[in-house]
């Protein structure tokens, strides 16, 4: 029997990939090619010449999203660069066609320069209605994130928020497991990368650029989050931060607690892991508070592995896995945030149509259990809830 | 009843333009899920990264070709930007996949910089098996296009060598008709930009990079050509030409004439349009040797109309438009190039793969007359002949 490995390299040869094109419709005769080329298709052109604007409905522009990586931090492989990136990209693509009926393009970009990759996006936005960066590596991403929210169409960097908007979700709903208010919760965040900080602040409620931050109005948030990084926690006045990690921890870890994870982790609510395998100990669990709630997100292989987590003590655990209950897998947030931005020509994704989102999600469960604090991917209600979520959540 | 430009209108609204993406197969399962996607897809990432070239194989890079513009130098629309350019690219990529069921990207850019065009090529190339630049004006064409021979994959910019192909192709054949020896032809080019100075190479048997031409063995060619722009005629040694103009100037025009196209059209079996609308006069086709052959390439309105040529002498005319015979059309030749390129990963597109293409869409033709120079655009058979050509003459 072939190992998941063996099937997905035989897999991806056997179709050259996962994603192709398609014609709308068929041309068959001179007078269609006539529509589609010249001499028709000049009018079409000289219409959206006066009216860029034209250019969202008369072209494939108003249906297709970039989903655009540098390929230098990619799953658990980190910097691979483009060509070996693509295989995610492309799998982005296919399950935003799959799930939401969102056509994508994958773009890999030889370059990891912060300039240069701000600047390739500016250069093809003309093409898509909005750009998901993926796999970018932090703080750079954080950099050409800031940079590219005023380009018109929207730029959403799918590790920080994808993420953010299912964790939100699935701490929503364990919080009710637990019966714990979740406006009570103490949190520990383990890593302070794209995916840490940007959980993190949609937790405490907060929309930061650079070094300032403000509280979104009418957010839900959690009491506290203290975010741990190699060097312990993040607290405002430690040294060896870089701006994002100042910023967050301005707004953070209220009581300035300092030290490592086992210190700081001690009578917390729940943790939440985005760093590597191993990096949450079981006795570090037994040291939270009763009923607490463990997301072990790295992949493949979790900070702490579930059935260790529950031995510990945990009454709800996550992971990034599919072969353990309440799987944390962005598929649930980008194809309904991108069906929202197509269905409705949007020019930004704000952190209230994000929160929205989460709010959105974690209803979709109407009875969360220990074992179902999430939809799983193949639950049809999901991409429409999200998509008119960010929709009513748009201009708020 | 509709225009033609009503027409196109509606259609493109309707569907919100021509080209989507597909998923090539379903994903319904948590199982397929983890092959598309983590984990599986993590060890094809990894066996890429070990060797980039496996990105041909294993992701829809090896089936998939960019139409790049900066939408500069649109049809006759001129210099109209990157989104009104969107639905010409799409066209483009409409008809590669229809006629040669090949995939590809539009991708237009908000940028005219020389410097920033080539920057973004390179860095976009590792997602893509082959570039087709459209529609960048000249002679930033050139520069553009030049700078990227050497980047792995073949960069081919179609209003030169597509234009270029297409009517080596249809006076090979109206060579036949007028019963004139192919290499004793004298030949005038109305119009020095994009098409006109590649139509000249093409037709001198020649490649040029920059300032340097060099002689492609073997390669058919007429006896002489004058290129004649807004100043008349280009020769060695005259003012005002940029470095593109004086490569093909001190190849062509083998007697340095000297004047205006009134001029130097005298006696000429062949006169080439690609400039504008009235730019060759019944005057002039009338000062031309007996038994002419006029091709009138200006879109939509020609240089001259096809009944003012032959009633004042021409034999064979062609123009660009489908409502007329003989009309010479890229869509013969750049879905046919890009089937090589794809299905053979070839590196490059060189002059004398271009010739081949040539050559073999000329021979579809098994007995030319006055109205049938060329196949039709829906003729099956020309893909796969200019595919196979262009394969062949790979490498020699």
């Amino acid at each position: 029997m072939q190992t998941i490995d063996e099937s997905a390299l035989a897999l991806h040869k056997k179709y050259k990939g996962k994603l192709g094109t398609t014609a709308l419709f068929p041309v068959k005769d001179k007078e269609m090619l006539s529509l589609v080329y010249t001499p028709g298709v000049g009018a079409v052109s000289k219409a959206i010449a006066k009216d860029a604007q034209l250019s969202f409905e008369m072209t494939n522009r108003g249906r297709t999203i970039a989903v655009i990586s540098d390929g230098s931090a990619v799953l658990g492989l980190g910097n691979i660069g483009p060509e070996a990136a693509m295989p995610v990209m492309e799998g982005k693509s296919l399950l935003m066609k799959l799930f939401a009926d969102v056509d994508s393009v994958p773009l890999v970009i030889k370059t990891q320069e912060v300039g240069e990759i701000i600047n390739f996006v500016k250069l093809v936005a003309p093409t898509f209605a909005g750009i998901n960066l993926e796999d970018i590596s932090a703080p750079r991403c954080f950099e050409v994130e800031e940079a590219l929210q005023d380009i018109g169409i929207p730029v959403f960097h799918d590790d920080q928020h994808g993420t953010a908007i299912v964790v939100m979700a699935a701490l929503l709903n364990a919080a009710k497991v637990v019966k714990k208010p979740f406006e009570a919760l103490n949190v520990v965040v383990v890593g302070a990368g794209a995916a840490g900080l940007a959980v993190t602040k949609m937790l405490l409620g907060i929309e930061c650029q650079s070094a300032s931050c403000r509280i979104i109005d009418g957010a839900q948030r959690v009491k506290d989050v203290i975010v741990v990084d190699s060097q312990g926690a993040l607290w405002a006045g430690r040294n060896n931060m870089n701006v994002y990690k100042q910023a967050v921890a301005g707004v953070s870890n209220k009581q300035k607690k300092q030290g490592a994870l086992e210190e700081v982790i001690v009578s917390a609510d729940v943790v939440i892991g985005v760093s590597g395998p191993g990096a949450i100990t079981a006795s570090m669990v037994q040291a939270m508070a009763k009923d607490s709630i463990v997301f072990a997100m790295a992949n493949p292989i979790p900070e702490i592995m579930p059935d260790v987590a529950n031995q510990a003590g945990a009454l709800v655990v996550a992971t990034g896995r599919s072969d353990y209950p309440n799987q944390i897998n962005n598929v649930l947030a980008f194809p309904g945030i991108f069906k929202a931005v197509i269905d409705n020509c949007l020019p930004k994704i704000t952190q209230a149509m994000k929160q929205s989102a989460a709010l959105a999600l974690a209803q979709l469960v109407t009875k969360p259990d220990r074992q179902n604090i999430l939809p799983t991917a193949f639950d049809h209600s999901v991409v429409p809830a999200i998509a008119l979520a960010v929709k009513e959540a748009y201009g708020k």
